[in-house]
Formats: C-alpha cells, sequence, structure tokens
C-alpha cells in the first residue's frame, strides 16, 4: 500500500485495562507500514481541538516502551468525554479539525472509544465524504462495558470481567471465614448501568454468587428480602452481585430511592450507591448483617491483574484498524468474530460505523435465569474465554511500574 | 527437644493476605520438628469450644499444598471473634477448653491474631500458670492495622499496604484522565480506625496523593474544604487517603456525622462512609466535583498482589512460634526486629504477651506532617520494604487458585 501522510490516534471515553494494548497496537501498525508520523491526541478529540498533539515516536522510543505501555492502566493519551456536535449548523468545528490534520499532513484518524466515540467516527467520515476529503477513520472498539453491537465481545471488558471474578473470589473467601458462627450478607455493586455483562462476570472463574441481578430485568426488592432470608436458613454467608443500574418495575433506578430522604448533618444530600442501599434493607427488613463493597474504578484500571486474551485482542484491534485505515477502509469500526468458543479461535474484520454507533447491546434475556436473580451456562461459556491468561505487571519498590507521558 | 504431644493453630480476628503462612509456617516447623497430629482450630477459640478441630497433615498432603496454602486469601481454618471472659467466676470456660487439650493430647496451642488475639493467649497462659497446666501457649502476630505493640510490624500490614499503594497508583492515573479538562477530587478510603498506619501506606511505591488524613490527629473540615480548593487552583485531578476512622477536634468520628438525617424513602438509616461524606462536602462547599472509593475487604484479603516480604516474615513468625513453643516457651508472642532497614535484615524473638495483649500502637505522632495533612520520609523509609517483592498467583480459569478444607 502507498502511505500518504501521517497517522493519529485518539483514546475516549472511561478508559479500560487495556486500552494502551490497542494504541500500542496502531503505533506497531503504523510504524511497520512506515508511516513517517504517528501522532496521539492529547484528551481525544478535545485536546485536538486544541491543538494538543503527541509525537508518539518520541514517547514509544523502542520495545521496552511499548511493553510497558501495555501494563499501563487508564489512558496514556489521555481521554476525553466531547460529542461533535452535527454537522449541519457546526460546520466551522469539522472544518477546525479537518485544517489541524491538513496542517499536519494527517491523512489517518483512528479513534478508541465505545458507543459516543463511534459516533465521532461516523461523523468525521460523513463530513469527509459530503466534503469530498480523502481522510481515513477507523473505529477501535473499547468498553468495559460489553455494549458495543456487532463485534462478539468488546476489548476492555474480559480485564474487568477478570476483575471482579478474581476480586469476588477473595472477597467471598474473607466473608465466609467465621462460617457458622455469624450469618451476614454481603453485597457487590458492579458498574454497568444498562448493559449487565460486567455483573454477570461475578458467575465466572468457577465463582457461584447466590445472586446475580442485571439492569436488563426488573428488580422486586420485596423478592429479594425474601430470597436472602431463605438463603439464610441454609447458609450463613450470603454473596450478592448487582449492577449498579438495576430499576423498579416503574422504571426508576433502585440507587435513587434513597435519595431524597437523605441530608446529612449539613443539609448536604447524600449520594450513595445501590449496595449500600439494598445492605441497609436486609438489615431493616430481615434483621439480616449486612454490608457493600463497590468494585468502582478498579475494575476498569486494576492493569496489575489484566486479562491476557483481551489484552491481545485489544492490541489486534489497534494494529487491524491502522492497517485497514492505511489500506484505504473509512468510516469503518473493526470487529472480533469467535469462531471457536473451545478452543477459543477468533477472527477480526471491519463493520460500518453507522451500525455501531450510539446502539447500545445488553445481555440476552434467555442468558438471565431464575426469574432474573442469575446467569446461564450460555452466559459462562461466552464470557469465560475472555478473562484467561495473565500478563505479569513490572514491578519496581513493590508496586507496578507504568509508562507515563514525557511532556 | 523432646516432643510431649500434638500441637494445635487457630486463626483469629479479621484476615489478612497472608494470615495462611503464618499457618504454613507453623505446621511446617511442627512437622520437621516430628510432631505426631498438627491440628486446626475450626472457627478459632470458639469453634474449639466446640471441638471443632481439624487435622492438618490430612489437609496438607505434600508441599503443593503448602504452597497453595500459602496463596489462599482469609483464614484457611476459618476464624472468629471471641474474647476470653476473665477467669474469676468464669473458670468452667478455661476447664472446658484444658479438658479439649487434654482429650486431644494437645501440649502446644498457637493462636494467630491481632491485639484481642493476643489477649486469649495471655488468659490461657495465665491460667494455665495459675492451675500448675504444662501446656504452652504462644501468639503469632497478624493484623493488616500494624497496632500492635513490641513487634517493629506486624505480618498482614506489608500486604495490605502493597494494594493499597499498587491501587491507589491505577485509581490515580485513572482519574486523571481527562486532564485539564475536567477538574474533580477522589477521596480513597482506607481502613484502620484508630491506627492510621495502613491510611499512611498511600503514600508508598512513589504514589503522591495530595492529601493524607490519618485517626491519630484531628479532622478540621473547613481546612480540608479549603486545602482542596487551593489544589485545584494548581491541578485538576486532587486525589486524598482518607482513614475511615478519622475523628473531629471533639472526638467524633467524622463518619458518624451525617448518619442521624440519613434516611432512605422506606425510613431506613443509611451509613455511609467517611469518603462519601466528604465527597459530597466538597461538592456542596466547593462546588468540586468529587466522588469517593473504598478499598473495603479487598485491602485484606488481596491475594493476589501479595507482598512477599510480608509472606515470608507471616511464615517465619509462625514458624518461629511453633519452634519456641515446642522448645517451652509459653505466654509469649513472636516479634519481629529489623536489624537494617538498607538492606533490609531483620531478626526474631518472643515477647512477654502481657505487654502486647490489648496494647495499641498508633503512628508516631512526628510521623504526620503538614498540619496533620501528609506524612514523613521516615514514615516511607520505615514502610516501603514491607511491600516488596511478590508471590506469583496460581491461576486456572483466569482467576487465582485457592486451596479449600477437605471437609
Amino acid at each position: 500500500m502507498a502511505i500518504k501522510g501521517n497517522l493519529i490516534i485518539g483514546q475516549s471515553g472511561g478508559p479500560t485495562a487495556v486500552i494502551n494494548s490497542s494504541l500500542a497496537g496502531a503505533f506497531e501498525a503504523a510504524k511497520a507500514a512506515g508511516v513517517k508520523k504517528i501522532y496521539g491526541m492529547h484528551y481525544g478529540i478535545e485536546g485536538f481541538l486544541n491543538e494538543n498533539i503527541i509525537d508518539l515516536k518520541k514517547e514509544l522510543k523502542d520495545s521496552a516502551d511499548v511493553s510497558l505501555l501495555r501494563r499501563t492502566p487508564s489512558a496514556f493519551l489521555g481521554s476525553c468525554r466531547y460529542k461533535l456536535p452535527k454537522i449541519e449548523g457546526n460546520e466551522e468545528v469539522y472544518e477546525k479539525i479537518f485544517s489541524i490534520m491538513e496542517k499536519y499532513d494527517i491523512q489517518y484518524f483512528l479513534y478508541n472509544g465505545g458507543n459516543d466515540s463511534m459516533d465521532t467516527v461516523k461523523m468525521l467520515s460523513d463530513y469527509a465524504e459530503q466534503h469530498g476529503k480523502t481522510q481515513k477513520f477507523m473505529g477501535i472498539p473499547k468498553t468495559i462495558d460489553n455494549d458495543l453491537p456487532i463485534t462478539d465481545h468488546c476489548p476492555g471488558f474480559g480485564s474487568a470481567a477478570k476483575y471482579i471474578a478474581t476480586t469476588l473470589k477473595e472477597v467471598i473467601a474473607d466473608a465466609e471465614c467465621y462460617g457458622p458462627y455469624r450469618t451476614s450478607a454481603l453485597i457487590v455493586e458492579i458498574m454497568g448501568r444498562h448493559a449487565g455483562w460486567l455483573t454477570a462476570a461475578a458467575a465466572l472463574g468457577g465463582n457461584k454468587p447466590d445472586l446475580i441481578y442485571l439492569p436488563e430485568v426488573s428488580f422486586d426488592p420485596k423478592d429479594f428480602v425474601k430470597r436472602v432470608k431463605e438463603i439464610t436458613k441454609k447458609k450463613s454467608s450470603v454473596v450478592i452481585a448487582v449492577s449498579e443500574g438495576i430499576k423498579l418495575a416503574n422504571g426508576e433506578f433502585v440507587s435513587a430511592q434513597g435519595a431524597d430522604a437523605k441530608k446529612d448533618a449539613f443539609g448536604h444530600t447524600q449520594l450513595s450507591g445501590v449496595g449500600d442501599y439494598l445492605a441497609n434493607m436486609l438489615t431493616a427488613e430481615a434483621g439480616i448483617k449486612a454490608r457493600a463493597i463497590e468494585f468502582s474504578t478498579m475494575q476498569r484500571c486494576a492493569t496489575h491483574v489484566v486479562s491476557k486474551t483481551d489484552s491481545d485482542e485489544a492490541y489486534n484491534a489497534g494494529y487491524m484498524a491502522a492497517q485497514k485505515a492505511l489500506e484505504g477502509c473509512t468510516g469503518e469500526m473493526v470487529v472480533i468474530k469467535v469462531e471457536s468458543r473451545a478452543p477459543y479461535v477468533t477472527s477480526y474484520s471491519t463493520f460500518d460505523i453507522h451500525e455501531v454507533a450510539n446502539v447500545e447491546r445488553t445481555v440476552p434475556l434467555e442468558w438471565i435465569t431464575n426469574d432474573g436473580t442469575y446467569v446461564s451456562d450460555e452466559f459462562i461459556e461466552y464470557a469465560q474465554p475472555l478473562i484467561e491468561g495473565e500478563i505479569d505487571a513490572y514491578y519496581s519498590k513493590g508496586v507496578p511500574q507504568h509508562l507515563t507521558l514525557s511532556e
């Protein structure tokens, strides 16, 4: 292929533990193809609009840097939450983006993110087509939520799921330590406001929490208390995995139920998570000692316990996006197809960004079992391969080492 | 030495990531010395009183089992929170314990725990002395809180500190991902109700959170808000490590301040942590977007990221306790002395349990700096060696494998 100019890559939205592996893949593909300048957007399209541009060949001087990059959490380039306005009536934003691209002779534009970020790729490739621009725009999938359509699954999900399965296994063991001498319930609150993929991951790795509640089906508080009470008749430690986004039958978030009434001594509204809310409910209504744990942002940034499968797929998706752009492909996102789940074999292709952008994929209802309180073996067969394999962190001073921007 | 009978070991109090390494050490010392029966208490002294006794040679059949035991979180034998009553007027409890010991010909009794558990060792050795009993009682130190006196530091602390330093490094990177485009504060709530050792660990591994608040000095909410505001003038991401146990100048827990007023829609009292409370305060009083993360029980059970130094010291403390008991030592706890911090060299001895039981050691005030908002280099020199070194987990199905009781 004939290289027509320089390449840029941006990272967008909430980070994942492997978003930098996609950056590594895109960089190495562009470098292998002989691209002269390989740029990074400092803080995504938002930084790009301010011409905050990073020279990646200066940051990634050798393969040791790339290796460390793949062990670095958060977005190495910085990220943003910035949605491009619609083209009509906002042409000046688009003109600015294309003028900066022309200034730096950027012909290839890769954007790594979730649903909203794929919208950026769609808008820019649409604008290019409408205005006879020749630049190529490719999307690289990334989200811990696993809610992008078309692709079998999404880079970032496997590592978050591995963190959840690993940590849940440890906290279940911890919760059981007093055995029959103490009855208690532990609510583990997991990310995923609309899609329950991550919460379902509580069942991976051979873990068996007692109940799993996803946002795809409505949550019945009375039934919940009744079930936990029943379980405590048979075992003393009850562990419940719950999505932050579970809703009542009327569609309201369970987490919003307490908010009105909760003011602290200074009159501040106290927002607490659904886990705390349900723990308090168990104690108040069933007299069960209960507490909540949130996996918070750890589930997306715990690069020290990354899935090798996921990290490699993120790398491949980045590599493939750069290759395809350099071949002239535009307005598409890289997708992963699983050819076989056992043994686990995948292939990569690309798909029209218009079918991907702004579409949210949730857990199939037939994978949610026991009246909405567990997940099926089909889910486990689907997700189990995605958490397998490990990548050793590089430790120094007792903590994993990370690559940081020189500038 | 002449072995006079069998040995038993119990685990007590909240688990640590390396409590099972002490069990491994005690077991291997007893086995090497030729002890016939090596027992474990199932759920500590509470289970022992019900004659819940485990035959450890059946559970730990070979060195592979011991190796996996050292990678197992929580208390392998099960734990308890049970404090022996005072001897006078409660002789029947003591008679029962000694009669069970005699039934199983247990001459050596090891107990692994924190302040309260060392009280158990003290009471039993006192009773033995008062009643002319020949059994030997030894304490093995264990607490993530690092608040046992005499010993330089306590097995369990190093691994919890390593988890905190590792995870904090990851969440700081995550929090910074939007750079100058978003100002926000992150409160990280860390365990330690009376002693700030674990919260101080936020400064290890080269981490530099902006503020660190320990329970040893009183917390001034007004000054806190003012300092965070000042910091946001210079940087967009502010990270604050705070002990769950910080108190106002009047001695009240900060975490208790909101509780009265917080009721949810069903009238349940909502308890939330000090992190949530301070995050809400920052938002309400300074308009700073703020959120809280709690490391919860993960900081004591994350055996997948254990400190090798700590694990080895836990093993050695268990080994030494068994050796000393077999030599006839009683009413003492194993203590660690640091001969040199660089290079890190330690020695082990034992100390009168009466000087240890129920005594709580806090962070020296001279190690708390900047008007109570940071820790000194002396603390870092003290604690840094304790988090160093790693032990690979044994992964299968994408998650670390653990040893479980056969019965």
